[in-house]
């Protein structure tokens, strides 16, 4: 029996991914968000992204601030979090990002040959990889307080 | 008249949006993303937040990766984006982030009583607060392309 008085209270748990879980999380979506360094100071920028194994590939114009990300190790973010029932997951990679839009070798040309719908007009001709050196995921679930 | 046999495609825009429309976005939304350098690397890290005029609160645990942002420039996005229409918005927000779990001033004790609710369990007694030197957002729309 359920007292209205009663405010009730959802407590959430967290649940750490398995890599293989994260790149499954990895497959589902399509927008990510890229965390780098830009003139020395933290940015967070979201970008259409295509998954090829565990290496994620971007693309920006020329002469924006995703070209900075060039040869630096850079953050990558994807999420799906649901304020209403407060559960979700996101899960977050790392690693160095190379500029393969020029790149000339075999594995270069296939990724970008890949799927890469990017919504935002003007040419995106820059195409990068980040290979991750290391995949973190969480997972948060809340369930009514039983008091 | 529409011909099936054209594959109809959305053509985006992108609207660079006003400081003003900026804070009104972050003030209808409560779960955003901490972009911070992590032992010398770039993170992103979801969290909870409140907004209290320019000024962007939220909390931690002790011993926390976010803990590392504590005077520190960090950046702080929050988007909505529709994959199905190819639609949304995005906040970019810049600043030092400063720790006032222990401060008494009174502006820190006033934020401190700021309705903050965090979901990850454990105890978030470390708040935060980061004061923008720099807003920026961004619309996209997607209207379908009339050939």
């Amino acid at each position: 029996m359920t007292n209205p008085d009663v405010k009730q209270h959802l407590i959430p748990s967290i649940e750490e991914l398995p890599r293989s879980e994260c790149l499954n999380l990895l497959a589902t979506a399509s927008i990510g968000r890229v965390g780098l360094l830009v003139d020395g100071r933290p940015e967070i920028l979201p970008v259409n992204y295509a998954l090829d194994g565990d290496t994620i590939l971007f693309r920006t114009a020329e002469g924006t601030a995703l070209n900075q990300a060039s040869m630096t190790v850079v953050a990558f973010e994807v999420d799906q979090i649901h304020p209403e029932t407060q559960s979700g997951w996101s899960v977050l990679l790392q690693g160095l990002a190379y500029d393969i839009g020029d790149t000339i070798d075999a594995t270069s040309e296939r990724l970008r040959q890949l799927s890469l719908n990017t919504w935002a007009p003007g040419g995106r001709q820059r195409w990068f990889q980040v290979r991750p050196d290391k995949i973190t995921g969480r997972r948060i679930r809340s369930l009514p307080d039983s008091l």
